[in-house]
């Protein structure tokens, strides 16, 4: 129906995608864990051009020095045996319990120092596996009650956290950027940093913010009900798209992590859009050029057939939507929405070049507000032009 | 029960919420309104020290000049009269359908200059009348359908339009500041600057940022499912909490507006306990001076008698709380527990004085991770203790 | 792209959907009223086969019986020369502030009395008109607060109410059923019957319940984050679907009435795939045969063109997703995979024909849990599949 | 501060409650799992009258019938011991993988009779126990993707599945009754029966209703952004209220199981109220006389010390509440506010003691809606008056 996916796509997956075995708060594994080595030739075979991992992802929480490079040796050679390019490495903070209270900002500074040490830990083994982008999810840096967090130590200490990683990586001379993860909730009752305008604040009060951005996933913005392709917008306006997490949630619940498409359609469509064909009125503008990174999980129902369809459908889906934003842009039908909708008028500045402000008040426009209102702007004629493509 | 408010107290309420008359997508006025002039006594007998107001609060969209200023001087008059405080204003750029897609983002250029001089208007007035915030909440900017808007100009044109206002305060030479208000949704389905994080990333980006900050409003953040004091606790850290609205939000649903304590009791408590207290572990951190601005509404079942029974409310609600939150730091047993929580630890920085990055990896800590994942950090019960202040 | 609408597909419209003139909470008219008449030849034109109204849709709240004379006779003359069906009728207890606390459960008994006669009286006219079922949406029955309303005297008086209006109908003859029209909240905090279950509660405890049924609403149950699919199927199964209300709504805020197919389009496909085919399992069980009915509003941000383009949009989309669901169950690998996913199984009684409890009990299955467990159900392909034939 | 919870409060608490060991979907255990008969001196002690189970809280899943046997016999002479009242029994049929699809509405037909027995099997342990509830909490009964299951077929599936139960505890003559559990999601996408009135609308479908009720819990009912005590009030005006899950949530997000009153205060407030006091216009009317039963998690950051204290905060905070809603009906303060309300008029029928619609529609009442529209009902001052019993 679409075709075979490329490594010209640059679609990637998370170990822990595949690797998800069904353990939910109410279940326990549904299928085997397969050995980290095992999944690459599946994907690559599937079209997939990259994997990511979290550190325990690869070796055991704890394994001791050559048992970690027993395990990531083999794990590198069935990644180049396959093909697969390693683009990201990010670290777990959050699964054993030393982490309950968080990395950087636990409320016990044994911890954070663990955590800290951790992470850059998990820097050095990016680097030495040739990612680029260095993902920092801290899922459980938040709280449950008011109380037990001071919000300006909270703040110092992510701060102070993130500037010390990228230090690290600059004084290292690592090619490597920091891509940070937000989300409003779980495993905590509430997570600093709940969604991506939170993360380029905090980022535009660090240090090295230069080499900090943002990895927003579709599902961690949804659970907030935000516009996903909104928030990435300004991520990338503000040049901090760093890297991507592509997936489907299905409204405010639980963390679904389904297959991209497979939760609201419609904004993954315009999601596609976006990062296929950029901002409509600046198509020199910046431009997301990084991975397709998935971030789902196979549903708890399927075995392991079921969990290389997913990996296929999240890719397939992507393709079809590519496919239909090229078409959406390129109808003519559409361009002639655009207009009548204003949408090209918005690149243009309110004042003209070189009016000041004074000049500003001083014209008048001969603006009438009332027949100014009766506009039609067809942004529901437009959207369903959106709609007939992605449908038709 | 609780003592009376007094002008230190610094309450103050928008003209638009003890003047709303009960309009609603479903139903028409339940009260009438009063004139511009007619709310200064009561509020100033309740115990209130300031009044806000939109410029169209107070005269009507497209009123001449001279009705403006006749509103206007007695409507200034009466609350000098009073003894209220105009401590904010703001531009009302979302009734009329001329701002149907927006005032400094519409797709409409027209539209944004004439939005632009309308919030350039009302800074003048700001300033003539002597307050001190000029709040922005930019409503209609934003969308229903993604297609509808280039996400990268809306962003140029929010900043070109900010720039704009912030450049002619100091033009001016006005003490004003501005004050970004962040909303997800309602009245667009989607709206720029949706929680307070995206709007301290867009200041971020200003050229005259400096006297750009934040006017958040509980329910606003609230209805992104977001921790209110989390919330005004970064922008504090940020130095950026310029205003705040309370109120009152029961879950994800439409703007409610309830008085301040009548949505999420327990996360009102923090809040004020944050206003009032600061920063647990920050004594000379920094601290929200301000206004306690109510923006809220008198329910739609309410007639005059509950108009004002709910402006009373509002205050009562918040001393109580007041009253509640130093008894709660003054507790001996809450600093034991804040103690045993590890709250005080938080302000320690995690790698120590003049430790560099080297000599941390050089260190060993002998930190064992199975053993202090067994801490019990006694949040359950510092919260169960908050708890009992609170309701006690 | 897709064919016009015909009368036999049955699309209706309420008059206050391409009626609305886009007041919200925040914003006045952006659009002109037109005359009750004067939506018709538009709607025909379009493809409509009905229409539908509140009283106060027509003639104004308190007009004398002349004036409401004229204009019914007008609005009707209108109808019929257009061909219109005047399908559903419905009466408006909300929009006038005597009806802020609720009309059937206000806490007012005189209230109640007035709410109980001009329901009353919209039934006769419904009769009258020709219409088949009268809707009772309920919008102002409810609360803010838990303490201004006993749910049992509640509960009771809605019973009341609605038995009442079904004993009128009896007696009067009238061939109408009633329809409850769920939502969870907007107006009110929280409205009695938020959801289709709730009103399916309520009906089972009528002495009239045989002519009561529902009307539920596509947002109404999504604004309450449930499956809108899974509850016009349980009331399907209940013969309890008598009138269906559909639009779009994207996630937890606002009632947005979206056109159809603009908020979860992929929930979309099934509610029309529901209503198209029915249950998979059940060629000849319960089926929905009633009007496609709209209740969306075109948005503000339209003017009169938006205003057609939009309901043509609902229409459109709707013959849309019909063909593709179609196609969807005729497709053969659709076929194999709901064999596959067990689809078809879950239509076999648990116990076999004539299995006592105690044979059951008795009888030793050989049942293996672990290898059972090991089934690939494989969902996530049957939704992949769906998801192709819907954007393919 | 309170008094120490006694047997005659009668507070009970899930075996899975105090024993969750703090795994969730992103972390590994927190704390070590008790063996089932160490629970019950704790909860004794701490002023517990009663515990409730899953069959494997107690006996590992698939344990031959000598083991079972044993480990059942040590927990009952604990709990007997303690001086605990086993009042509820429940069956795990959701955490191991063969329940992936559900229970009683599985795909499989295989895992059906499975599960069937194993609900049957923990029927005939409740009454041995002694217990005189069932909750069935079908928390894997439902689907992520609609076309996965025929909703019809699943009714018919869940209907047969109830029945079954209840015919067997009739056959048997166990005096045991049955009470569903509702939730809207997760584990699953969408879970059937997502609400309290979804739940009361199946039985009302049953064939042995009339042991079939509802365990309405906190959460879940919030979870929906439902007001909880809305739906319990709806369940005891049906006599359904046969059971009450007790815990705290903080919005929308995954299911917390807070401590009861950690979660919205206020709305806990009216919860105790209406479980202590009933309704208050129906002082001989229907009222809830079961356990107070709390189903909650003590946060993962906690360790031993930690899981008491939840527990004690459970029982604590219901005390105080209790206290407080006692003192808030007795006031004659609220009184006179009930009064001004309109609460106790709620109770008086519409139409008056013996008169028929005919001469209803023929009386005049001589009421004028615009004059009554004006009446202050004083909803805001009497929920201050809650809030400062509540706080005060």
């Amino acid at each position: 129906m679409t075709r075979q996916p490329i490594p010209q796509d640059k679609f990637s997956f998370g170990l822990w995608t595949v690797g998800w075995v069904g353990v939910d708060p109410f279940g326990s594994a549904s299928r085997p864990a397969l050995d980290p080595w095992e999944y690459s030739d599946n994907l690559a075979e599937l079209g997939a051009w990259g994997v990511s991992f979290h550190d325990n992802d690869v070796f055991p929480f704890g394994a001791d020095e050559a048992t970690k490079r027993g395990i990531l040796t083999r794990f590198k050679e069935a990644t180049d045996a396959a093909g697969l390019v390693i683009e990201m490495v990010t670290t777990n903070t959050f699964s054993h319990p030393v982490f309950k209270d968080g990395g950087l900002t636990s409320n016990d500074r044994g911890v954070r120092r663990f955590g800290l040490r951790k992470i850059l830990s998990a820097v050095d083994l990016a680097a030495e596996f040739g990612a680029t982008t260095f993902v920092m999810w801290g899922g459980r840096e938040g709280s449950e009650y008011d109380g037990s967090k001071d919000v300006h130590s909270a703040m110092d200490r992510y701060k102070e956290g993130l500037d010390t990683v990228a230090a690290h990586i600059k004084a290292q001379g690592y090619d490597l950027r920091i891509a940070l993860e937000p989300k409003p909730n779980e495993p905590r009752g509430d997570i600093f940093l709940p969604t991506a305008g939170h993360a380029l604040a905090l980022i535009a009060e660090l240090e090295h913010g230069d080499i900090v951005g943002l990895n927003p996933e579709t599902g961690h913005e949804q659970m907030a009900g935000l516009n996903y392709t909104h928030g990435i917008g300004q991520a990338l306006w503000s040049d901090k798209l760093f890297h991507i997490d592509l997936n489907g949630q299905r409204g405010l619940k639980y963390d679904q992590d389904l297959v991209f498409g497979h939760g609201d359609l419609v904004s993954a469509f315009f999601t596609v859009d976006l990062l296929e064909n950029g901002f409509p009125n600046h198509p020199d503008g910046p431009r997301y050029t990084g991975p397709r990174h998935f971030d789902y999980k196979p549903s708890r129902t399927e075995y392991m057939d079921g969990v290389w369809e997913s990996a296929r459908a999240c890719m397939a889906t992507y393709l079809m939507l590519a496919d239909k934003a090229r078409a959406f842009r390129a109808d003519p039908r559409v361009q002639d929405a655009l207009g009548y909708a204003g949408v090209p008028d918005l690149a243009q500045p309110t004042l003209a070049e070189g009016e000041s402000i004074a000049d500003f008040l001083a014209t008048d426009d001969g603006f009438d507000p009332d027949a100014a209102a009766e506009r039609d702007f067809g942004f529901v004629a437009l959207q369903q032009l959106a709609l007939e493509h992605l449908i038709g």
